[in-house]
């Protein structure tokens, strides 16, 4: 039985290599054949709109499904074959402002915000939404792309100027204290799971580093309940996640990504079921593996430049993942993640690790 | 940095599974590209002895390794590239009687045994060894293939008649207690690391439960003890199996295998670092990863049929691997593991899964 993935990305592998021992065969549709999809499977090359290689690949595949969120929409409407997470939620997480709407009508608790399409309009949502605020691209944003912060209504203008092209949305900064990330998946039966709370801390915009399990119950209670309540609404299928800010331990809904997700990368050695498989298995309409966490995990995401692995494989516990993609400023290129038997030796083993990688300026920190 | 992997059955397929997450590409030389291995990597198609294949295998790769203990050791001399395991651990474990004579040198008990190349020379044997013992080729036998149980003086004709063909070995018949394993891996670098001792039932001649950890701390040091000697004998790189008997608790010494091993596989799931990493680690120089166990393990061998994955998946924690092989009688088809916090746990949730899958006349029984 064949999966198609649309997208070839480190996400497309490593949801190959998760399915490989269920038996399953995979199929990538990627614009390059040179992706970590392609290491380890076959692999159609051509743009995500190509509508032959598009029904090629659903002809070839049991269900389709896809490892990127701004894979778009109509390319996978009207295929020969199912495909899952369902095209609703995939729309709705490429624009900002569904997210918001969606949040606001389930009642998850997120940003104050306002839709920006002219400079005069920006001035209206400041004038509304206050200051500082982050003006952001509606579409296509991701990693810290496609958004700034404007901390003055001067700064406006250069805002505006810098992103002005494409619709925007103008949202209230929320002074977090952290932020928090929640993962489950929702099966063709209808059978939901949930993840253990991440802790993410970024760098430049990119997610460096992800704890899990984190928190107190009562926020993990929560962000479980928001995440179902988004699962129902789609009658979703397949991995979602949502991150969140948290404020005085309240939770601020961010964005959604309908997928496997970065910040769940450290289940594949840290939970009894990694969130590939549970994709996999949620998709084919399997019953879903326990999400329970084995021991206490830290993943750090490898960015740029592929440290030298050696050195750091003598780290007890510590698995490595190196996607095999060509170095590249602000690449993703691989994660490395290791599971303790408690959290305070995870967030030793943590430092260690960091302090490893990067020198004390560049050195992200991170709270107990 | 490909490696070469002669063999591409369910061992090489879990080699490349364990490998692409280390940055590793795999290139297989097997009969058929209808193998498990050929499901996740490139495949060279041929016998194993075709030079120009096993030229452009070398060429193209690291280093060579084999998941096959019967690959002829000719064709893998004189290589233009570095194979590990080394070919005289390779070329011992192919004769049964090289291998007792490894066993005798390096003082590990073994059985008392006689070569035996004629039915006069068995029934020398016989008189020597007494009865009953096994007769069994010296070579190529594997799955309880190739052997026989002599009884009694006039069943020798019957076996020599059966077996006589081939170069054989007369063993006494051990009335042992249970079956036992040892895994290990030794580095390029000469580190060495040893796995938890491993519980084998097999039924038919086949594997068909492994739990581990197993038995008492002496056991597991004088298995460690023989399977070190063994590894620094040979200056040997990559991942080593002995098979023991255990009769009143001392330990003799059955048969060697110069690869990953079926009873090994609960190490995916079960150990902070799987034998099939550890043994690409090994043959490149990396750091070994820790072998201690993460709680109780159980793998069933999956053998002529696989049942349907859905009803099993349902048992919390169970990891399913589908080889993606054709069914055929005997033929080992796949394998699933249970990890559980107990080894009462995971001894109740090993009886659930036999009682699943085989009706009481055929399931196996294993002592506690």
């Amino acid at each position: 039985m064949t999966i198609g993935i649309v997208g070839a990305g480190q996400l497309g592998q490593m949801l190959a290599l998760a399915g490989y021992p269920l038996g399953l065969d995979f199929l990538f549709l990627d614009a390059s054949a040179d992706t970590p999809g392609g290491r380890v499977a076959p692999i159609l090359t051509g743009e995500f709109t190509d509508r032959n290689l598009l029904r090629k690949l659903a002809q070839s595949s049991e269900v389709v499904t896809f490892d990127w969120e701004n894979v778009p929409v109509r390319s996978l409407r009207g295929l020969d074959t199912r495909v899952a997470p369902p095209l609703a939620a995939l729309a709705t997480s490429q624009d900002r402002i569904a997210e918001k709407r969606l949040f606001k009508r389930l009642k998850i608790p997120t940003t104050r915000h306002a839709a920006v399409n002219s400079a005069r309009g920006l001035a209206v949502a400041i004038k509304q939404i206050g200051l500082p605020g982050v003006l952001k691209t509606r579409r296509l944003g991701y990693d810290g792309k496609g958004q700034t912060v404007v901390r003055s209504a001067a700064a406006a203008a250069d805002a505006w100027k810098l992103l002005g092209t494409a619709p925007l949305i103008y949202e209230e900064l929320i002074p977090f204290d952290f932020e928090v990330s929640i993962i489950g998946a929702r099966s063709t039966r209808g059978e939901v799971v949930v993840y253990p709370l991440n802790h993410n801390v970024h760098r430049a915009g990119m997610l460096r580093l992800t704890r899990a399990p984190f928190g107190s119950i009562l926020l993990q209670q929560r962000a479980a309940q928001y995440l179902r309540r988004v699962l129902e609404h789609f009658q979703y299928v397949g991995v979602l996640n949502i991150e969140f800010f948290v404020c005085k331990s309240r939770l601020i809904a961010n964005e959604t990504a309908p997928r496997v997700h970065n910040s769940g990368h450290w289940t594949i050695e840290g939970a009894v079921t990694s969130q590939f498989e549970n994709h996999l298995r949620a998709i084919l309409g399997l019953p879903l593996g326990a999400t329970t966490a084995r021991g206490f995990s830290a993943m750090l995401n490898l960015i740029g430049v592929m440290p030298a692995a050696a050195p750091l494989l003598q780290l007890p516990g510590l698995h490595w993942h190196d996607y095999g993609k060509r170095p590249r400023e602000n690449r993703k290129l691989g994660h490395c993640t290791l599971v303790t038997a408690t959290s305070r030796q995870r967030d030793a083993a943590a430092r260690t690790l960091l302090a490893a990688l990067d020198p004390p300026s560049s050195r992200v920190r991170f709270p107990v």
